[in-house]
Order: structure tokens, then C-alpha cells, then sequence
């Protein structure tokens, strides 16, 4: 079968109409509706030469074994956040089967090198809030003992709801196995930005994925009655809080790519009749350059301890969550690059700011490169998620060229 | 009797023996706790020769018939908010008893003038949301129909709780044949503020109330993901609350007595992962001049859109609530500054901005006073607050000076 781009766009909407409703796709990991999903998947590879397993952390495997055991990995992931999009993680992966066709046809069943397409298990973290979990096990990054204990709404324990797929927490770093031979690693995702709508271009290299400083930063004033304390006794909270929300935006503004969000604040009491004597804020930040990145929590944190000190209120910082810049392969940038070439008019390259398994995947030594597909309006897990169809399509024929680049970069 | 300060500190202790706990006052107004206290307050007051009932809105009258029908009221109210201090309320009330007490014993029961004490019904508003409940039935200012169909945090609607406790609100008015012949109202007050302490001073005159706009602002920006929208890109409805969260304290102090407060931030989706689609913030401003009102009303408004449109996001407001500032009697604030002076080294006058059901009796037409007596650290609605016993006592001499002084400018 010659590569059939419409094929994915009509697959994407089968699989959307299985395991989507109203609100949009409730492909969540570890749940019945995603089994399904996989099930569905399961039956789409069954008549192609290839063998299929599932790893000991949930990584479906789909094996074309080739001349040389040297292999070329397309990656992606049928789970989504609830009520998510219809792009997120299956495009990469209905993307890569129908590569998978293509290379079937093309080398009647036995390419120059192995090629591996993988399903990753659970990339959102939707459920227990640990995204990422099957690539990290592959690639021995796996937090297992903290991540076992992790429990959903409904209480239930990560390692529970595991076992009910089939996947043993204890073996889970077994799936580092994976790696062997594992060569260069490729992945298609949509931008879920308004980057590439902006520059009017359907398609992007991606340089890396960013890193994250992820902190809780607490002010702490004085609560005090809003009609009886004068401006200048109080110790406003919030004040501090909505200077740093401002500063913020300034330290990110000094660098090109560099994003920085406050995305929760939460005031104490929060009553309209009432100075806020405590108030809580996110803070997410995010550069390609772990020395930008470096800057900007330390500029952070000095202007919320200046802020702090300017309206008599302390605070603290507690780390959520940090990862990394990770840069991926130069060459595999450039054939992305001469992929994307050969089917629309330009190019871009950009970094990531949501991360992806690719990142795992490169953090596992493996020379990573992954495509990007414009977003419509930029917007991404939410059921109105849209790539326009001829982009689709589009990205399916670039990223089959870059699977040939790929494999005739590792012959 | 002669009066005796120290009795009214020894019964404020005895109340809060009563109708308080470890959490401090549990006086919340149509409770069983507050009941028992006003059952407490009736027996202090069985053995003066005065008449006493309930009105229409459940307010507590106690009525000392002098030689002239010309009343004068002197008001508190035994309720508190949940967890409360032992003064808020409480101290109006058992001063007026004491004062109660020595114009009883100086004028052998019949003082030139007629003397009511009254308990307010509901002065906090702690269990429906509606503060001045009992003193805007007396003033006629009373929202009965928007009222009735209040519900606490168990369901229960304010009528019925009402009737439980033998008032019902289709009656509710009638509460304003109580003015009839009231001629003068003073009330003594803890300041619930910190201006007093911080001026070494135990009393003050209250010059009236601050009048209140509460807001409810609301930013609609869009919501993105914090990793792959550029900074550019963004419509942060965080960041334009954040800068009204400042510019609202620069509007305030332009005014010395002008007061501004965002008291709670929401925000929506309020992830650490997405940039804030929607803020909702509260702004509460006051001020004794309606025309400083006014304006900082209006420039907080037009700050606000300016700030939307910086960020490109939308703002709508919508009032919560509002009252005109309401000055008190000049002929009484002299008579206040006067019986201050007489106890203490000095006086001050000042605006309060706490509302008092002495705003109420002032907006009926009955001339106002009201005296502030210092609070430890400015606090109160909670279990600490607290006022020093020397200045508690002070605050019942300077109060019965005051009492004598109103009785001698109705004669």
C-alpha cells in the first residue's frame, strides 16, 4: 500500500467517534475506555508483518523487524486528557502506522532497519498526575516508588489501577529492555501553540523540549477587616502576589522563547471583606536554555523576596515539579528540516514548550528529532482541538519522509 | 447604684463563659447560643424598673420611662460572628446596661428623659449574609422580600429561622414604630482597627460610617497552554487583575481616609499549566466623602477597562452591594469629644469603616453618635480580639459622660 494520507485523517475520526463523547476524547489511561482504544489499534496492525507486545510498563510495541536489528522507533500516545482533543498523542500514532504501511509495502515486509512503532502508556498523566510514566520507564527515569502511592479522585492507587491492565509497578524498569538497538527515535505531534498559525507555516522542526521550574510561592501578610485598617498599617498579601504576577512576564520578556505563567492563585480568607493575609501562586517557567532558565527562577525569586519586603508580608517557595531543557538530535533536526522541505513551501524550527515522550526517549541516548503540525488557534486539550485536514495530511507526508530519511540515515 | 466599669468588664466575662468556647463567641444571631445570651441579659436587667420587649424584627428593647416621652436610645448587640471576640457587639450593650444602672440610681427611676436601651437583632449578619438586619427594620430601609428567601450553609431559609425565634418578617416592619420619640442614639464600639492603638489614644469620636462599593470583577482573557503560548500570544486574565489589584491602592491614597481592598482572587481554569482564561476579583472601597466615593469608584472602573485592553481581555463588573456614607449629628460628635476629654488625656475623630447599626438609626433621622474605644492590634472577629480592661474601663466612663450629656441636651 502506497502512503495514504487521508487514511490517517478517516482513521483519526474512527477511533474519535469509539472513544470520544459530547465533551470530546475520554481515551485517559488506565481506564476502560482506553483499552478499548488499544484494542481498536490492536486489530489495525494485525494483518501487517510485524510483531506486537506490550512492555512491562504498558508500551505497546509494534515490531517490523528488518535487515539490520538497528531500529528506527515512531512513537506516540492513544491516551488523552479527559475531555481532550482528537489530535493529541493519536496522531502520532495512526500518523506512524500508516508510515508502517507504507514501509511494509515499500520493502515488502523487510526494511533496510527495524522499525518499532510504540504507543506509549499514560504520556498525560491525566489520572494520577504523573505524565510521561511509560517513556520514563523506558527510559529507567521512572520515579516508581514515589509514583506507586499516587491515587486518583476516586482514591484508587496508581499501582492498583496498573495491575488492572496488566503492568506490575515492581517490573516496571524492565521496559528499559526496550532500548536495545533502538537507533533514532521520531514523533509527530500537533504544536498545540499559535506559533506556526501565526507564521502561516503548516509544519515545524522541534529543537528540544524546554525545561520546567515548577514552584508554589506563598505570600504571607496579615488578614485584616478591608473597613477598618488603614492603606498604609496593612500587609497585603495579595499586593506582593500581584507584583510578581506583573515581574514575572519582564524576566520572561527578556529572551525570545522563554514562557512563564502564574496559573493559580488562591487568596486567604478570599473575602471580599477582608485584607488577603495569605495567597498562593504557581509559578510554571520554561527555555530551551538551561542556563536562560537558571536566570529567570533566580530572578523570580529575588523579586518576590523584594516584593515581599515592600509590603512587610515573607514568602516561601516549595518546588512542584523541575525538568531539564532537553535539546534533541542536530542531525535529525536537519532531516526534519529536508523533510518538511520537500512537501511545503518553509520550514521553522522552534522548541516544545509542552513536554513529550520524545523527550524520555532522548534522555535515554537515543538521537531524537520530533515534527510539528500547525494547531488551529493554538488550542489543544479540549474537545474544539482542530489541525485544518489538508495539514493532517501534509503532516503525514512529511513525517513519511522523514521515517525514510531516518532509516536511510541508520543504513 | 454608682456606675461601675469594673462590672462591666466582670459581665462580659461571664457572657463569654456562657456563649463562648475554645474557638471564642458562638453568638450567632437566630441560634439557641444567642437565644441563651439574650435569656442572660434578661435576667440583668429584671430588677431595674424599666418595661422591656421584642419588636417586630426581633429587636430587644429595654425602656427606662423619664419625665419627657424624648428618647434617647442607646444600642448594641449581643451577637457575634462565629468563633468571634468577646467585646464586638457585647461591650455596646453591657455598658448601656451599666449606664442603665447609674441613671436608674441618679434619678431614682425617672431621669429627665426616657432611656432605651436596645439589643439589635442580627447585627453581623454571620448565618444569612444580611448585616443590620434588626436596624434597618427600625430604620425602614429593611430588603425584606430579597431577605426572606436567604438560606445558611444548611438550607435553612432566613423566614424560618426567624419565626423559630418568634419573629416573622411579614411583620417586619413594624419594627419602625420604635422610632417614635427617639430624639438622640449613641453606641460605644471597640474600633475593630488599629488607628487608636497606633495613636496611643484609648477613645475616639466616630465621625460616621464610610460608605461601601463592593464589586465583583470579572476578566475574560483566554485560556492556554503556559508552555507553548508565547508570551505575545496571551490574553492573561490574571495579569490585568493583577495590575487593578495595584492601582486600586493608588486610587485610595490619594484620600487620607480612603480605604480599597481586593479581598479574593479566583482564577480560572487556575492550573499551574495554563495561562488564566478567567479572574475574578472582589473590590471593596470606602470612604466618608460620597464625592471621594465616587470618584475612586469611577476611576477603579476606568482603570479597569484600561487594563483589559492592554491585555486584550474583557471586563465586566457587577455591584454586590453598596451604601452611602452617613456622617454623624455635628451637635452629637461635640457632646462625644466632650465626655472623652473629661476621662482621657486626649480624643480624635475619625470615620469607621465598619458599618454599625448606628448607620441604620442615623439614616432613620435620629441623631448619631458613636464612640470607639482602642482594640489590641486592631483585631476582632476573631477569638483574640481584645481591648485592655483600663481602657474597656475608660471607654464605660467616657460612654455614661456622654449618655449624661445627650439627656441634658434633649431636656
Amino acid at each position: 500500500m502506497s502512503l495514504n494520507p487521508k487514511r490517517t485523517v478517516a482513521e483519526l475520526r474512527e477511533l474519535q467517534a469509539l472513544t470520544g463523547d459530547a465533551n470530546g476524547a475520554q481515551r485517559v489511561a488506565w481506564t476502560d475506555t482506553w483499552l478499548k482504544a488499544r484494542d481498536w489499534f490492536a486489530g489495525k496492525v494485525k494483518d501487517l508483518p510485524v510483531e506486537h507486545h506490550y512492555d512491562a510498563a504498558g508500551n505497546n510495541w509494534v515490531t517490523m523487524p528488518g535487515q539490520s536489528e538497528k531500529a528506527l522507533l515512531i512513537g506516540g500516545h492513544l491516551d488523552s486528557v479527559p475531555n481532550g482533543g482528537w489530535l493529541d498523542g493519536s496522531l502520532n500514532v495512526l500518523a506512524g502506522l500508516e508510515v508502517l504501511r507504507r514501509i511494509a509495502d515499500e520493502y515488502r515486509g523487510r526494511p533496510p532497519v527495524t522499525v518499532r512503532l510504540v504507543d506509549w502508556a499514560d504520556e498525560e498523566g491525566a489520572r494520577f498526575g504523573r505524565s510521561l510514566l511509560g517513556s520514563s520507564a523506558f527510559a529507567g527515569t521512572a520515579s516508581t516508588e514515589a509514583d506507586r502511592v499516587r491515587t486518583d479522585r476516586d482514591g484508587t492507587r496508581l499501582e492498583d489501577a496498573l495491575r488492572r491492565c496488566g503492568v506490575e509497578i515492581d517490573q516496571f524498569l524492565e521496559a528499559t529492555r526496550e532500548q536495545k538497538n533502538a537507533a533514532a527515535y521520531i514523533e509527530l505531534h500537533i504544536e498545540q501553540g499559535p506559533v506556526l498559525e501565526r507564521m502561516g507555516l503548516p509544519l515545524a522542526t522541534v529543537l528540544g523540549t524546554k525545561g520546567v521550574e515548577r514552584h508554589m510561592i506563598t505570600f504571607h501578610g496579615e488578614e485584616a477587616h478591608s473597613g477598618s485598617t488603614p492603606m498604609n498599617a496593612r500587609r497585603d498579601a495579595l499586593a506582593a502576589a500581584a507584583k510578581l504576577a506583573l515581574e514575572i512576564r519582564a524576566i520572561a520578556g527578556k529572551h525570545p522563547d522563554a514562557v512563564s505563567t502564574m496559573g493559580s492563585v488562591k487568596t486567604f480568607p478570599g473575602i471580599v471583606t477582608a485584607v488577603v493575609g495569605r495567597c498562593e501562586a504557581t509559578l510554571d517557567q520554561r527555555d530551551l536554555d538551561p542556563g536562560v532558565l537558571a536566570g529567570m527562577f533566580r530572578e523570580a525569586r529575588e523579586a518576590s523576596e523584594r516584593f515581599a519586603q515592600e509590603e512587610r508580608c515573607s514568602v516561601e517557595w516549595s518546588r512542584i515539579w523541575n525538568i531539564e531543557p532537553i535539546a534533541f538530535h542536530p542531525a535529525m533536526l536537519d532531516l526534519c528540516d529536508e523533510a518538511i522541505r520537500e512537501v511545503a513551501r518553509g520550514t521553522h524550527r522552534m522548541p516544545s514548550g509542552p513536554l513529550h515522550d520524545a523527550a524520555e526517549v532522548s534522555r535515554a541516548g537515543v538521537p531524537t528529532v520530533m515534527m510539528f503540525v500547525q494547531s488551529v488557534g493554538g488550542i489543544s486539550h479540549n474537545k474544539i482541538e482542530d489541525t485544518r485536514e489538508e495539514h493532517l495530511e501534509l503532516a503525514v507526508a512529511a513525517f513519511d519522509r522523514l521515517a525514510s530519511k531516518a532509516i536511510r540515515f541508520l543504513s
